[in-house]
């Protein structure tokens, strides 16, 4: 059984925390209040926005050494929609990589809306859960977890590969926005 | 009416080729030989490789002045399948457009495998295609021309967004490629 803590109680942190126990997996949920509240999970998925990672490697830097860290963000410009961030040629997971090395660091869960992750299905489509990292028992623990809760899970390469699924979830959010698809939609995974 | 004239008569050309003639629209395919046939569409489809493109510029450039470009290419490195060989700040699309500066370019058809095209489905879906471009007259004109032939048409934003669009392509061709999707399936748009 994995032990998973999920830092940020928003509606993703929520959606991502009922996977993980619908797979009779453990899970905490850790506010933005808890700072005295250990990490206890061997998986930290960091269910932040993110501007707001930059403060957990801070103060939770030294915990997250030798545990696997999921990072869901979508890194856009929120005041403009027609940007991400981060620099072109790197992501927001490479970031966060760099600045936890002795972490275990995932891209997950940037490119399912938190309704699909609670119904487990983008229309018809059973929900999809890509996953990118470089080491290959991480994405195995976190591959494992997922597919336990119900949903598929597909290992979408390295960790370089994050930049794409970033790009992946800017379109989406833009799409959404726009209403060219709705929040129980998107880009579903059809194998 | 619209007349489509295609450049480019391999899996991808044949597969919208049928895509404007199911819609009643007149299309012509022009090959690699055809070097003496003037494209005579309104709306032109370059269906080449992404090395080949440069030559279609070279050879036909003036030619395009005036018309609707649509651009389908995944820039990948074909022989690492690790990433694009565009610079990672812009797009093929965008490098398109900035030498054809008196033609409308659009993107489209990228993140479409040739078998969802002449199926009308991406698994159970119905396939969509997602165009990205600057001017809205050429984008309706293109969606039209989809829709007419039986599939969905999303404007995805402008230009600038092809460079997610392109993202969007490689990441499908990566997971085809490693068997974690099929040629018949890939990345669905679920309204």
């Amino acid at each position: 059984m994995a032990h998973v803590s999920i830092v940020g109680t928003g509606t993703m942190g929520q959606a991502i925390s009922s996977v993980v126990a619908k797979g009779g997996n453990t899970v905490e949920l850790i506010g933005h209040n808890d700072t005295d509240k250990a990490l206890t999970g061997d998986v930290v998925v960091l269910a932040v926005p993110f501007p707001a990672i930059a403060d957990v490697v801070a103060t939770r830097g030294d915990e997250l050494a030798g545990k696997v860290v999921v990072d869901i963000t979508n890194p856009l410009n929120f005041e403009t929609f027609d940007s991400l961030v981060t620099p072109a040629d790197s992501s927001a997971t490479a970031g966060l990589a760099a600045s936890l090395p002795q972490s275990r660091v995932l891209k997950a869960f940037n490119t399912t809306f938190a309704a699909t992750l609670a119904s487990g299905a983008v229309g018809e489509v059973p929900t999809t859960v890509l996953i990118a990292g470089d080491d290959a028992d991480a994405k195995s623990l976190l591959g494992g977890i997922v597919t336990a809760g119900g949903l598929r899970a597909v290992d979408a390469g390295a960790l370089s590969r994050a930049r794409e699924l970033e790009a992946l979830g800017f379109l989406q959010l833009t799409l959404a926005v726009g209403e060219k698809v709705s929040w129980t939609g998107g880009f579903a995974v059809v194998s």
